[in-house]
């Protein structure tokens, strides 16, 4: 079955979404990341900072503006929560998208609402401790918090997201299609093998 | 830093061992498989039979094989159960063979006793029920049970014997620099991914 979509899930750091954008150049795909929160801003009728603010902040309950996020009222689908909003509009969004084809998203539980199609490649990136905190000292500029820490705290966030998102658990091989570290294989590399497979499974008879 | 060993973990069924077969005659590696039990025996000073019983019957506490492979006494290391020697002849084995490099090693935990091995690329292959349940009928023959059935138990046995050996969940991404499903990419191109990461990190100064 030739693979239209993918999707890629991956470590804050890990470059995930680098190599999401090079395999979209490579193949001329659409590429959905940040302008896919826009999206689902409009198409929800939220605030795209309230969006951004579920996303970021879904761990933490004694946030004000995880309090804001959680809120009852507005939007299209009044009645519902801000969060079920979010994550109904996120759906419709990716969804869209998808039948578009062509396209390589990145995050956003993809992987999971693209579940039964067979034309969707799921990919998760990740990478070592040492690779992830120069990386993204290196592209975010050092804090006050150790960039270890900052790891640890957002892949304690993604995956909690993951899980009240999906039900599933963040991370585990069989969700998806390929795993690859980046820091042993390379980002340019990873975005070489999963262009390949697309390319590939055009020919191939294979599911 | 150059890869000269692969350790593949794998899901029963869905071709793991081709796979290593194939990246091992690609790269002109040796090939460790079953024979690795009997070399684990002859190390052990224990019967081929009862390495096999204990692998095969780890979750089996009511085994009447179990029973031989956990009770005490025998071997070179008198004194330990059976498991025990077998796990320290197997880690001996397995190291012993990484010391040589160019090998490819299927199964075993050898990506967890190799751990802290950088020359080391550790991959797990899967792949989904109806690819693996029509593979196993194909290369084993129907049997009583439906092979759904057989796959479930396998899967278990292997959950639990990896993490009984290891501490760690088995499956997981962090654990492997690479997973593929094999269902979706094929058993060829899982083969052609392996072997050019393989080549590319004796060109590459990523470790």
């Amino acid at each position: 079955m030739e693979k239209k979509i993918v999707t890629i899930s991956r470590e804050f750091g890990s470059g995930g979404r680098s190599i999401g954008r090079i395999v979209a150049e490579k193949l001329g795909f659409k590429f959905y990341d940040q302008e896919l929160i826009l999206e689902v801003a409009k198409e929800s009728g939220l605030a795209k900072e309230v969006v951004a603010a579920y996303e970021e902040y879904a761990t933490h309950k004694n946030s004000f503006l995880y309090a804001i996020a959680m809120s009852n009222g507005g939007g299209v689908y009044g009645g519902l929560s801000f969060a079920n909003q979010i994550q109904i509009a996120q759906a419709k969004v990716i969804s869209n998208a998808a039948e578009q084809g062509n396209c390589v998203i990145v995050g956003r539980g993809a992987d999971y609402i693209l579940r039964d199609r067979e034309d969707c490649l799921n990919v998760f990136i990740h990478a070592d401790m040492k690779f992830r905190a120069e990386r993204i000292v290196r592209l975010y500029g050092e804090t006050n918090k150790a960039p270890e820490e900052r790891l640890r705290d957002k892949d304690a966030k993604r995956k909690v997201f993951y899980k009240s998102f999906t039900m599933r658990d963040w991370g585990v091989c069989q969700n998806y299609h390929l795993a690859l570290d980046s820091s042993v294989i390379g980002i340019d590399q990873c975005a070489d093998i999963i262009t390949k497979i697309v390319e590939e499974s055009r020919e191939s008879p294979r599911k």
